[in-house]
This record gives C-alpha cells, sequence and structure tokens, in this order.
C-alpha cells in the first residue's frame, strides 16, 4: 500500500513589526515613521521530511494585524490541498483564492485581501521551488512556456494580452537562454539604492551615505522628495555633487501630489537631470499619470510598488503613461499576477525596475527579476532593482549585493523565510521585543 | 462649573450575517451564494441622553470578520475625540483616517481599510444628523455650499474638479430648492428594482415579480445577465414581454465579461432595447469601460457599485467611459467622499444612479439621491435609486417605497440603526440563528 498523498496540514500565521519608525529608516513624503512589519504565514505539511512554504505581506506597522485576519480568511482554501497539485500548478489556487465568490467582494482583487492572496500564492511557490530543489528564478526560467502561460490569469487582460502573446513572448525567451544565465551566475543583476535618501536624513548623512553608495559599485540612487521644495532642490543638488554627472539620480514622491503639482515640481528639479519620476500622484490615478508623462519628459515616469493589480498596470500601459514599471513581489496576487505583469511589460516594451525594500522584498522580488532577464526581455538594458539595507538580518538567505549588483540565489525556494528568532522576537504584541517595550505595555500600537 | 463636553467613549464592532444563500437571493454571474452581512460598529458616547452613530459595511458573507477587524484598527482615531466637533466637521475626521501614514499601506483608499473608514466616516455622519434633529438628507440639503465644499477632499481631484468649481455647483444647486423639497416631500425619488432579476430564479418566478413590479408602481426593472448568452436573451424576452416597451430593462453583467466579449454580449441582447448595461467588466478598467460604451451605444454603460474612490470615478468622467454614476453608500469613504463623487458626476452632467440592495444599502443611499436631487443636480430626470426588498426589516427606520418611490425620510439621522434583536439573532458565530445551525456548529463558514 503506497502512503498517502502529501497534504497541507497548517497555514500558521504571525504579526511581525520592527521599530523602524525610531530611526527614521523608511521616512518619506506620505510615511513619516513606518514601523516595517509582516503579516507572515508558513504552510506546514505532513511531507515526510518536507520543506515549508513561507510568505508574508509587507506593511509598515498599524493594520498588520488586519492584514494577518485577511490572511486566515483563506486557510480554509488550502488546508488539506495536495501539495503536488498546488505546487504543480499554483495558478489554479491563485484562480480559486480570487475567484471565491464572498471574499471577491471585499475587493475584488485590491488591497487587503488581495495583498493576502499574494502572501498566501507566494508561500505556495516558495514551497514548490524548494521541492524542486531549485531557487525561484530558476524554478522559473525552466519551465516550460506553454506551462508558464497556464500560469497567468488572462481575466480582465485580453483587451492587451492574449494566452498567444504570452505564449509568444515566453517562447522568444527562450533564445539565448543559456548565455544570460551564464551570465547572470557570474555578474548578477543591477541594483539601486534608496539608503542615502529617506527625507528624515539630514545633509550630512545624505552625503556620506551617497558617497558610499557610489563607492559601492551602484550606478543609481533615489531620493525622496515631496514634502518641502526648497528642501528637495537643496537635497537634490548636495546628491548629484556628490555623484557626479553619471549616477543616475532617480527622485519619489511616494504619492504626494496631485497632477499639475507633480508637473511643476518636477520641472523644478529638471535641472539636476532625475533620471524618474516615481510616484508623482495617486497610484490610480491612470490618466493622470499619463499628463504628468507627457508634461514632464525626457524625465521619465514611474510607479508600480501601490499599483494594486494586472489590471491596472495594462491601463497604465495602454495610456502610454509610464516609462518604468515598478513591480512589488507582495502587493498583488503572488509570482502568477507578477508574471502576467512581466509580460504585459514586455508586450509594451516597458523596462521592469522593482519595487523592494520593507521587510524581505528585496529577497523576493530579486527572483521575478532574474526571471525576467532570462526568459522575457532578455536584457538588462535599463533594468534596475532597488535596494535598501534594511532587516535583511532576520532572514535565512539574505540577498547578497556586490559591486552594485544582486547575485543570483543558489538556495531552493523564493528566499522568503525569516529567522526563527527574529519571528519569536518581534511578534507583536507578545514578542520578546514588544513586550518590553513602554509604549507597548501602555497599550499604545506599533 | 460647566460639564465637560461630550466625548466618544466605545466604538461596538458587531459581525452580522443573514443566510440568503439559501433562497438564492441576490444571486448573479460573480456571487451566486451571497449571505449577506454588515460589519456593523456602534459609537457611543458620553453625552447625556446622547444618540448613538450606527455605520456598517456590507459584504457578502466570508471575510465579514476581516472587515470588523478594519472597523477596529480605526478605533484609536476615535476614542476620546469631541462629539460636537466631529459632528460639526466630519471631513476633518474623514482625512485623519484616511492619511495614517500606516493604515494607508493597505490601500491606499481602497478595499478592507477603505471600506472600513466608510463605516466610520457614515457612523459620524448619522450621529451628527441625530443630533441636529433631521434625516441626513436635510442636514446636508440645508447646509451652507462653503460648508458643503469644506466637507470634500480634493486631494487627487484638483485636475477635474477644484474647490471653486465644487462651490459654484452647491451654489447653483441652493437656487429653487425649496420647491424640489416641496416636490420630493410630496412624490419621493424614483425608484427600480433588481427583485425579479436574479440569475437564480426560473421564468416563472421572474415573470410574477416582474408584473408585480409594475403593478407596484416601477418604471424600470433589472436583470442579472452574463452566466449563459442564451439564458439571458430568453429572460430578457421573457421580460421585456411582460413588462412591455415602455418600462426601462436595465441588464447588469456584475464585472463578468472582458471587454471584447462584453461588446458582443451586450450587443447580441440589444433587440429587447436594454436601458444600461452594468459592470460589464472589471471596476478597474477605465479604460474597458470607454472602449465598450463606444462599441455598444445607444446602450448607456454603468458602473460603481464597486469602483474604489473618487480618483477612480474622476477617470471613468474624464475617459467618457460612462453614461450613469453609480455610486454606493459603504463601499467608499463614506459621505465625504460620496459628495465628492456627486460634484464630479454634476460637473460631467452625468446622473447619479445609485446602487442598493445587499444589508441597508437602500437605508442609507437614499439620502444621498435626495441631497443630490435638491442641493446639486436639480433634478431627478434620468435618477432612479436601485431597491431591493431584502432584509429591511432588520432596520429601525426602514425604507418605504410608494407607488415605484423611496419616501423621504422623516426620522434623524441617517437610517442605519439595525434592530437590537437582529443584531443578537444574526451575530456570527454565537448568536442564536447561528449557534442554532448544524453548519456553524460543524465549523462551515456562512
Amino acid at each position: 500500500m503506497s502512503p498517502s498523498p502529501a497534504r497541507v496540514t497548517a497555514v500558521d500565521t504571525h504579526d511581525i513589526r520592527f521599530p523602524t519608525s525610531r530611526e527614521l529608516d523608511g521616512s518619506d513624503a506620505m510615511n513619516p515613521d513606518p514601523d516595517y512589519s509582516a503579516a507572515y504565514l508558513v504552510l506546514r505539511t505532513d511531507a515526510a521530511d518536507g520543506p515549508e512554504g513561507h510568505g508574508f505581506t509587507f506593511t509598515i506597522g498599524r493594520g498588520n494585524d488586519v492584514q494577518v485576519a485577511a490572511i486566515d480568511a483563506l486557510r480554509d482554501h488550502v488546508l488539506g490541498r495536495s501539495v503536488d497539485e498546488i505546487c504543480a500548478d499554483p495558478g489554479t489556487l491563485f484562480r480559486d483564492l480570487v475567484g471565491d465568490s464572498q471574499l471577491r467582494w471585499l475587493g475584488p482583487e485590491k488591497g487587503v485581501m488581495h495583498m493576502a492572496i499574494g502572501a498566501v500564492v507566494n508561500a505556495v511557490w516558495d514551497l514548490a521551488a524548494k521541492r524542486a530543489g531549485k531557487p525561484l528564478w530558476r524554478l522559473l526560467a525552466d519551465a516550460e512556456p506553454e506551462w508558464l502561460a497556464g500560469q497567468v490569469d488572462f481575466r480582465y487582460l485580453s483587451d492587451a494580452l492574449t494566452p498567444a502573446d504570452a505564449l509568444g513572448l515566453l517562447r522568444r525567451g527562450r533564445q539565448g537562454i543559456e548565455a544570460r544565465r551564464a551570465r547572470l551566475l557570474e555578474r548578477g543583476f543591477p541594483a539601486y539604492t534608496t539608503s542615502a535618501g529617506w527625507l528624515g536624513y539630514d545633509d550630512e548623512k545624505l552625503t556620506r551615505l551617497a558617497g558610499q553608495a557610489v563607492a559601492d559599485g551602484f550606478r543609481q540612487i533615489k531620493l525622496k522628495v515631496g514634502a518641502d521644495l526648497d528642501d528637495d532642490i537643496r537635497r537634490c543638488r548636495v546628491a548629484r555633487a556628490v555623484v557626479g554627472p553619471d549616477i543616475r539620480l532617480a527622485v519619489d514622491a511616494n504619492q504626494r501630489w496631485d497632477v499639475d503639482e507633480a508637473i511643476r515640481w518636477t520641472k523644478a528639479l529638471a535641472e539636476f537631470d532625475p533620471y524618474w519620476i516615481e510616484e508623482p500622484t495617486s497610484p490610480d490615478d491612470i490618466l493622470g499619470h499619463a499628463a504628468i508623462r507627457r508634461a514632464v519628459a525626457p524625465v521619465r515616469v514611474a510607479t508600480g510598488e501601490h499599483v494594486q493589480n494586472r489590471i491596472v498596470f495594462k491601463q497604465l500601459l495602454q495610456a502610454g503613461a509610464l516609462d518604468i514599471v515598478q513591480i512589488d513581489a507582495a502587493r498583488v496576487g503572488g509570482v502568477n499576477e507578477n508574471l502576467a505583469i512581466l509580460l504585459l511589460a514586455a508586450k509594451f516594451g516597458v523596462p521592469v525596475c522593482p519595487h523592494a525594500g520593507g521587510v524581505g522584498l528585496c529577497e523576493l522580488v530579486q527572483h521575478l527579476s532574474m526571471f525576467d532577464y532570462l526568459a522575457v526581455s532578455g536584457t538588462t538594458d535599463d533594468r534596475v532593482i532597488e535596494y535598501v539595507d534594511h532587516l535583511h538580518e532576520h532572514f535565512l538567505t539574505p540577498v547578497v549585493i556586490r559591486d552594485g549588483h544582486y547575485t543570483a540565489p543558489t538556495a531552493p525556494g523564493f528566499s522568503a523565510a525569516m529567522r526563527p528568532e527574529s519571528i519569536a522576537r518581534y511578534t507583536f504584541p507578545g514578542g520578546a521585543f514588544w513586550a518590553a517595550d513602554p509604549d507597548t505595555r501602555k497599550g499604545r500600537a506599533a
């Protein structure tokens, strides 16, 4: 008698918060005091000696409990499912989660519920890659185009991207893939750094960190802007003086402006040759981004970290609203939806430069850019992954940056697993850190 | 010594679910088995003999607990606030809630967190109207244009609607308001009914209910479509035969289609002279709605019940994507954001025909349409409020429909308060109904 096939036996969830607001790390025009957090889940199975699947939503503090509740609400869709089946076809699970007719009302496909779906789907991909003994980028790059195209949910996309389009792009992506893989393993994938540019940093710290970034091999840095124009002009001048004319200097307004203000403010910074203006206005404002892009060229327009799903990315591309697509590994519905977005970007010929930072976003999204290079876009020209040097020490297989490049991960999985001792210490509000914190004891949230 | 000013002392929340899926009430192409639910809150104060403020988010079952958790996450913004201050200026509270820099990450301004904000804001308006001794429609219609314009958050709107635009529209709305108020009190506001048209109903039930609707004085009915074209053709034929050529027959696809399919399907129903096609595709697809509208004219395009915020409504209007704006009282950020949407619709000259039904949506949204008639649009031409005859018995001041019209409410407040015995009986999972239900006891969600 053969043993029963392995099943998912538990979906453990954790509310993990780091007290980053105390150092003003991560401060920008809309997010003055983030406490970088993760609504984290672990898929456990009854496979003998089998791995776990890890996934999470990144948040910035308050509300992380709501995000955990949303992941909990998906538990019944995952418990008891065949591990072989969900790992062989995460796309079916994605469709089941997105298609839950009652939960769908809470979105559809946006905000808290959709990020929860992304966390669960990403945990399945982590599990699948571990079981295949490959880092996720390699699992994806080794996969057949037909199977990959089957992982995409084309609902609401077919006026811009059909299954035949996707298959054509993925077949084209097979050409020359071996040479690109060798190059990736040798050189890595280009990164840029935001570590110098937080709004809360003074000019001395900006000068020191911008200089360090160039010395470390980065060819692009990014400054947060949007709180005060005079400050921004001064900070851009300081940064440009430090890095010289050949390093790209991107600026990021974190949704601070209305359309007309975005145009005026960006033009006021044009003398410092900004490479892109990121999130100039609401991530929901497709037509607004298109108007801004027309007005501020040659400054490029970038957005995506808060773009809720593939349907909005589709329109940003249809409307000619973007020069740069900024995917986020944990905002949309996981790997499957990001696969759709990478294919949309390729169809429209727009480069993908992921958002990262936060908690574990660098760890996740590097896999998607490496897959994009190997099997979709075929190039790293004008492609960079954001890098922020926060909180990597809490991960079992943290990113490795070498000479301004992300090194290709070698450990099987999606690099998503956090250290057990970090989970325990930073669990809110009961973990050792928060339990010892006077503000927590007074009942104040993180 | 004068007494301390009254404060908000509690935000009580309730997970209330009705077992509507057992009758296929509310069944449509995307929502086959909804259990109409409310994530409900009560603002309590220490005002002597003072009223409470009631508000809620409508959901369709699973996930109602997530929605309650989201309302709970807003509690600290409301507790301890001056009742006089929040009632005199709910707009400041709206901005505080939307602007919580950590919670904002979970949207921004969309999905679970934004609906929670809407529930809290609406509860404040309920409290304000009760304290003023007026039904909400009257509180709004009596207010000064300057104060009303100050209740709008123009962020991300200024490229389409400025404060000066809003003030101009509201000042224009004062002209002739007395005559309109008399007419409203005499006649009410036109309604249409969806009660006949649920997908789960057979032709006999459709025939009977459509005939009853006309007999009851409704001049428009609506059918759900989108699951099967042959069925839809048959059901439209049956309905049109019953109601004759002079009653408007709207159809509603509940987001079932991609763009091209929406165009084909709508054209296939054109012989039955549909008045509008509602939610032909994703509520996020502004450009898709515009393409559909161009292709299916003279059939009108309507959407809004799932449109997440004012920014998406702005673009639907800018893109010429809509003939009908369907506001929902509990999807966006409450009265303040709906005020912005009513003003946008007026600016673009597009009629507002609210979504209602669910739990208490009719009770709420009638106030907004009556205000729109009195003080913004100035007309009921081509304006109708959806009416569905579900679950009104659970409300203390249910809607009153007379000869196909909503009668203007007279009780102070926003008509939001549910009967205490209904709250107790349908609280999930511990209320008497659910505790006695075998499926609940087996651990299956509603």
